[in-house]
């Protein structure tokens, strides 16, 4: 527990504790992405530089859990060459992208390429940590919570700082079912 | 540590690792929100009844972490009623909503209504977990771990069973800046 109140959630103590609870069996791993398939995510490119140069991925998993204080969340999995930078960074920079940006996205989520070839898309911030240079919404925050779930990583994440181009004129990016989907008035109900 | 592989990441030791990090400062709520409004997200229902009667609420911050083990994340506001239920729940129902059930997803995100007056919309699987009888994909949970962040708690759960119903043509229902969006051909970009 930290002193502006972010910590563990206390746990109960028994056997009926959620700790205690064995994680066996449940859903196969098809029967758990069946279900899933179908459910869309906003697209975000998350950044960072642990000392070894910098690292960057397409996540289609970060949600804020907090406004005061001002925290999210994203998952990273093994299947990422980017993930083990991440992990292990102090701070990252996440881009919230726009549909504009779809080239960069796919980038960050093809493997065997160097994602930072292109020297004119990124660039430093004055911390240090490698960013986007052309997308419009980005947070840097400071990692303050690994919690690891089979080969994936849920990272707890404090904003420390954020970029928003209120001229930007861009509709979000949404992942669902393997395709790119962008919003705008065409896709917006009553 | 669980047989099955979950349990808490290794923290390193000493003054740099990140739960000795104190969380001060950073972005303001209103600086927060601003950064988040575009990002939009799926949406979803869960459902859960602590012994004290069903209770449910709209949240657009599910998931997935891992197939294998299958779990999954979401996080509970304390602005909603239904929060302390689900956060006191062993097991959960959450429903990835369609487009088709918006109205439904409205109900759950009304406050001071019983969002369990219509008796017609929902049921309780044998288990004993009341769950919504319309929409197309749920899936049964044991909540694993639950992690306090200021007032927010993000759980962590473990999917135990899940429904698919494959013949039903439904297009996901999407949340963005505050408005209702439904996925399809008319939104997919090339």
């Amino acid at each position: 527990m930290t002193s502006a109140g972010i910590g563990r959630a206390e746990r109960p103590e028994g056997p009926d504790s959620p700790a205690a609870t064995p994680v066996i069996g449940g859903l196969t791993p098809d029967e758990f992405k069946l279900a899933f398939r179908n459910h869309p995510a906003g697209v975000a490119i998350v950044t960072a530089d642990a000392g070894n140069g910098p690292a960057g991925l397409t996540a289609t998993s970060v949600f804020s859990v907090s406004a005061e204080p001002p925290v999210f969340v994203f998952s990273l999995s093994t299947m990422s060459s980017a993930t083990s930078t991440i992990a292990a960074a102090d701070t990252i920079v996440v881009h919230l992208l726009g549909s504009t940006t779809i080239e960069i996205a796919k980038l960050f989520a093809t493997s065997g390429v160097d994602r930072f070839a292109d020297g004119t898309i990124w660039d430093r911030l004055p911390t240090g940590e490698p960013y986007l240079t052309g997308e419009s919404v980005w947070i840097r925050a400071r990692i303050i919570d690994r919690i690891a779930v089979g080969g994936s990583t849920i990272v707890v994440a404090h904003a420390l700082e954020s970029h928003v181009d209120a001229n930007a004129e861009t509709t979000p990016l949404v992942y669902y079912n393997r395709t790119w989907h962008r919003l705008g008035e065409q896709s917006m109900l009553a």
